[in-house]
């Protein structure tokens, strides 16, 4: 039996197999992807974000515990973007949903990227279809952070869970203006903490500021305590909701196509490069330019629209 | 006087119009970078970076107030790469750091990339040569989150400063794990909480795990409370020694041959990339490709090679 058929038979050993070929971008990565295709774009892809300390790990819990009792399958993909150096060993891995570790119906997996074929978007995306095609309802996609990376994964979902916390100090009210247009729902956890109304206020004045479309009205914002195990109910009807007027104006339609588009191009370029810097040896020559800089006998952009020249010219000779 | 000439001569006019240039990757950028490059190479890098709420912007303050009594100018770069919505507006703009404002010898700016010659990190990188061209002694360019975008711009800088904080919360833990191989200097600010001997001890106990080197031996932890103005001394004293060491054993020099050649390596890819979906107009085309994958016709890395085949061809010959 092929890895490919394992996947689709939904054999966790199968599962943990293929998403180590696309973390590690390792041959026979392009072939799986292609084989799993044709089984693919029947999961709800969730994306849950928001800055850390916000309580992601015991919501996710929760939302877990909710999916299982809708008779769903649910995957999570933990995405470690952080971990250049360690390769992406979690430290802890998600103590909080140790709960779920023996439940077959739900696969926990963390990622980094240590290949570079469309970096750690692209391996998420690839990772995506393999639990999609191995038959999970639910695709969760976590991230840690709030930076661009973050977005950038954000945007592979169908519908955007942000999830914010009281108390977390100034930093993250310039944070939430950069992030404020990737939710499609606002989470604020920790709703049994004073301050929450305070951000609750907040968080509808920065809504009432954005452009609503029939398509995507305005999100709604959802106070739970995920602790407490309180607005749950809340929180997953609210997704439900979104989902069902998403599909009926197209709007996971649209996004499927711009997130097909974001990965055609990410991988595209990621092999245009490799391509030109193979064939004209970049690498051997980096080191004769880097000196020519330090040593301020040329300038940097002149540098390199001289080399983009050659190369160029290299490529139309060979 | 040419743009150039006024940012030699330090005018904050000239010096603001020329981020702006930069950061929205306007026409005469790479002229204006150019014509600074021969005046650069002497101010040192400083990167200030950590988990949001572990109360950077007062510990810059103190920073700042440390190098002027030092007769240093001073610039920072509040790198902000999680708006691509809004611009980059950061909210409330550093409200701490006013105690500067009046001051011609420190320079303060927001800086996020609407451009993509190199993204955030280009960006940052020709930010960092205008300042050291006007005749900033210290750049310090501080990053809101710890993601990986985060990482690149840590790694612009000469130094690495990487500020952690106790009671941030389970995942703090996991992101430490990622950014810890970044920091060249640890602080843990709010030294006056209980906890802070908790996360001091974990801290040195991930370090032990290091592997250091003559050349970058393990990483001193240094205990601040910047909000109480304690401990700050420590840490300009762990600056300076860190700063000698690495000039002496070439540590400096290495990264900043590193970091030509990571910029070199970006902005020649990002020109690559412009200049063949041009020729090809790749976006004209792309359309038709969604819908191919859509439809299930074809699959992703079918589709992406055999249009790199063709990409190749279409630029062979024209």
């Amino acid at each position: 039996m092929t890895l490919a058929d394992g996947v689709r038979q939904g054999q966790q050993r199968a599962i943990a197999r293929a998403i180590s070929l696309v973390e590690n971008d390792l041959p026979g990565r392009e072939e799986l992807i292609d084989r799993l295709y044709p089984s693919t774009g029947k999961a709800v892809v969730l994306g849950l974000t928001g800055p850390p300390g916000a309580g992601k790990s015991t919501l996710l819990d929760r939302l877990l515990s909710e999916e299982r009792k809708a008779g769903r399958k649910a995957a999570v993909i933990a995405v470690d973007p952080s971990s250049p150096f360690t390769g992406g060993a979690l430290l802890g891995d998600r103590l909080r949903m140790q709960s779920h570790a023996l439940d077959p119906g739900v696969y926990i997996r963390s990622m980094a990227s240590r290949g570079h074929l469309g970096g750690i978007a692209g391996a998420t995306a690839d990772a995506v279809k393999i639990f999609d095609a191995a038959g999970y309802d639910r695709v969760i996609v976590e991230t840690l952070g709030v930076g661009q990376t973050e977005i950038e994964i954000a945007q592979l979902s169908d519908l955007v869970l942000l999830v914010l916390v009281p108390g977390l100090g100034d930093e993250i009210q310039a944070l939430k203006a950069g992030i404020m247009e990737i939710g499609d729902i606002y989470v604020i956890n920790k709703s049994d903490k004073d301050e929450s109304a305070r951000l609750r206020a907040e968080v509808d004045y920065v809504l009432s500021l954005a452009n609503p479309t029939p398509e995507r009205p305005v999100p709604p914002v959802v106070m739970v305590s995920a602790l407490f195990d309180r607005g749950i109910d809340d929180l997953i009807d609210s997704i439900a909701g979104r989902l069902q007027r998403y599909a009926e104006t197209g709007e996971i339609d649209r996004r499927r196509r711009l997130r097909l588009r974001r990965e055609l191009r990410q991988q595209l370029q990621s092999k245009i490069n490799d391509h030109i810097e193979r064939k004209v040896e970049i690498d051997r020559q980096m080191d004769q330019w880097v000196e020519r800089l330090i040593s301020h006998q040329e300038t940097p952009y002149a540098l390199i629209n001289r080399q983009i020249e050659w190369i160029f010219k290299e490529m139309d000779r060979s």
